[in-house]
């Protein structure tokens, strides 16, 4: 499958951060390498790999090495080469471990996954909301189920939220989409040409780096480390890069935990007024701050004649499988955004809505426990990453889902390959960058209760040593995850 | 609101239709114009509407009109004007008729809606289905809720039934989506690049049009007009224009109502293979053949090398409020799909699939009565026309929800104008074309029932009746629809 996309042998190097070759298995480490960049995407389906001449004279291998690691790449189903055209990234064997267990898709994995940031639905008040929402979906039943804008009382329920926030809110201005990333996606789609500069936060969401530059959008970086947001160089960049969009996270920011002060908000805002940039504001993990309240919203402070839109969803606060998001914007933007989603999906279920619409009304309820749960997961995954790997740091996030994870080496890639191989999976610090920033952090999720931490940690340690001793792996003894 | 598509005069005048400046009230009949042409899309939010004296030369009227007309689209919401940025299309007033009946969304509007051809859902069957799904959606609620490809079972119920109709499939091959439309959104967005052609039939649906524009193609018409398809048409066209992809809809197109015979189909996709042009078939209607069943589906032809997709729903079959289709296409290109998915909507909502499961258990007493109820419908559909319209021609449709209906004279837009104000809402022909095309026909759904078809009808021709004699209207006593 050829996207056109063709990686120099140099850039695929990059990728591998500080990659040499050792003097065992050399093949093996590349291969691996590869395996792993495609796995958590950073090597996309179809994208050209560089000839195998070249990756040789890269990574100062022979061609030979070069040409067994592409044959196993090959055997695994990570790679295809046809004749004449080279080999291209393929998606890798199937992913029959899902079919195995119809209906039951928890548990059945050998691999502890810390690469989801999501919590379970809470399971009992689930299937208590699904029955009270089944009399109204019958009753919708009766009607053609289209509504590009979402349904009226789901608008007018979110409107109410944001005005009880201290933003007042029309149901006019909500347009429901499936999830915020769609959201996002018909906030880019909207007003991105090609060639458009998006500034993002350094690091960031990767779903947001590739939807912005699914829509022709240029990301640029500002950096995040090591104070979070500062006004200043906010300035200096929307000054060179003079960008249509900038996309920001405030609150529990995704990897990071960071939550942006209150006097930098408005400051923030101003900014992209004067620049005459929207502004995309991700609140999709507002209501998971665990310490301090959400400061105002980013939308207190907009003024007539800016695009600010801010986006938000069910899937953190309730569950990832309820694919409920919004957008908030101004009304004739809302119009413009539903013409696009028309051509994306038509509409968003209504199954869905009406159900997001028994979940609001118990927002509140919900969300204390999870934030009580979240909190009680964070102090022991600080406790234990103090305890087993000292030489880390990690700022306690004030909210959301992750922590941002600073390695006491650049090495991130190489050791989500490894840990893989030691039973635990976790994301490396790149994916959530521009051109293989962050190679020194992880994102571990908070996700993880009393009893899979230890496990989790004692794999991670087991693969943290096999890195910085470059031993050769030996996996520990594998415990199913329950 | 900017989209930068600039309209100039001429072509609003061709939007028209064969308009031309009557004695009475010139800027009522521009203004209605342009107010239907807001509301049914052709001129979509945002588009720069020509100034006030370019289209006051071109439509042979005075600057004064068409300020006016301009002034009252202000009013009505549909236009806005900002100092200096000229005028643009807005959206028009809030859609306040939804939100007046919270969970019952039918049967509110004295508007009768023959715009929408889509059936209600099996209503008891549907509260029945819910039901059973709920149990496994709790259980799937204790996991994080993501699934990019889709439910593992879904996926293989789906290559279950394409393997039935003779077309070997394995889950591997199958892409879960958030309805037909994002199934087509996703085979555009992998494969077209800016510039790409497209081939359609040409009527075609809507939104088809607009996903390929959106996605950067340029849509090349074939005229399925009169005979259906013409495989040598087709062969010079795809000569002529080498396109990257073409779109065809061989079962039950919409709007025609044609199926494509035996014969055509093996070589359409010879003829696609042989061009190197991606081929997108668009299965949404095939359960709904009315007469014959449908014949051997097209990608029983398909060769090795060429990328053939297929793809269908559930909208249409069970309701168009459940939103769930699908993908059918080679696994790496799938692979390919889902990474373009990941950035539009992370994935589709699980209960919806779920309920889809229990729904394709009993697609075929789904189907049946469905069938024969659009049979009656159909039947008499053609019988009032033929009584209260014998100067149009509809050809029987084989199958779907929709006649496609060929008027005396090329009025379409004007004759929908009109329709609004008698109290029944129309679909006009140049929507399913290009640069105007089709003005001498609508869309007529086939569902409606004999309860409500009589008085649709009555109110269409008076419509017909006001449009002929170009007298004023006199809106008839409306009736509450039920």
């Amino acid at each position: 499958m050829d996207t056109g996309r063709r990686l120099r042998a140099g850039a695929l190097l990059r990728l591998f951060g500080n990659w040499k070759p050792g003097r065992r298995d050399i093949a093996s480490s590349i291969q691996g390498h590869i395996t792993q960049l495609v796995c958590d995407g950073r090597l996309p389906f179809g994208t050209h790999l560089p000839s195998e001449r070249d990756l040789a004279r890269e990574l100062g291998v022979s061609r030979t090495t070069v040409a067994a690691v592409y044959d196993r790449l090959r055997a695994s189903g990570h790679v295809e080469t046809r004749q004449g055209a080279g080999s291209c990234v393929a998606r890798g064997p199937a992913d029959t471990s899902e079919v195995a267990t119809p209906w039951y898709p928890v548990g059945t994995h050998a691999e502890i996954d810390l690469t989801q940031a999501a919590l379970p639905a809470p399971t009992e008040l689930f299937a208590d909301l699904l029955a009270r929402a089944a009399p109204a979906a019958s009753r919708y039943g009766e009607g053609h189920g289209y509504y590009l804008y979402g349904l009226p009382e789901l608008r007018a329920a979110i409107a109410r939220r944001y005005t009880d926030r201290g933003v007042p809110t029309t149901a006019s201005q909500i347009l429901i989409t499936t999830g915020a990333q769609n959201a996002l996606a018909l906030s880019l789609a909207a007003t991105l040409r090609p060639g458009s500069r998006v500034l993002v936060e350094h690091p960031t969401y990767p779903n947001a780096l590739a939807a912005i530059r699914r829509f022709g959008g240029n990301c640029v970086p500002v950096d995040l480390e090591p104070a979070g947001w500062d006004c200043e160089r906010w300035r200096e960049a929307v000054r060179e890069a003079r960008p249509d969009l900038i996309y920001c996270v405030p609150e529990c920011h995704n990897p990071t935990g960071l939550t942006m002060p209150e006097d930098c908000r408005a400051r923030l805002v101003d900014i992209a007024r004067l620049a005459g940039a929207a502004l995309v504001v991700d609140e999709t993990l507002t209501d998971l701050t665990l310490d301090e309240p959400s400061p105002a919203p980013l939308s207190r402070f907009a003024r007539e004649g800016m695009l600010l839109l801010s986006i938000g969803s069910l899937s953190k606060v309730f569950w990832g499988g309820l694919r409920v998001g919004w957008m908030r914007g101004p009304e004739a933007f809302i119009a413009r955004a539903a013409a696009v989603k028309a051509t994306l999906d038509m509409a968003t279920p209504v199954l869905e809505q009406i159900l997001a619409c028994y979940v609001l009304a118990e927002l509140d309820a919900i969300v204390a426990p999870r934030r009580a749960q979240l909190r009680a997961n964070r102090a022991a995954l600080m406790d234990i990453l103090a305890t087993s790997m000292p030489s880390w740091q990690t700022a306690t996030p004030t909210g959301g889902i992750s922590a941002w994870v600073r390695l006491s080496a650049p090495v991130a890639t190489r050791l989500s390959e490894v840990s893989r191989k030691c039973g635990v999976v976790i994301t490396p610090g790149p994916l959530f960058g521009i051109d293989g920033s962050f190679e020194d952090y992880i994102r571990l999720p908070l996700t993880l209760t009393n009893e899979m931490l230890p496990e989790a940690m004692r794999r991670l340690v087991h693969a943290w040593a096999t890195v910085r001793d470059t031993r050769a792996v030996e996996p520990p003894t594998l415990v199913a995850t329950v």
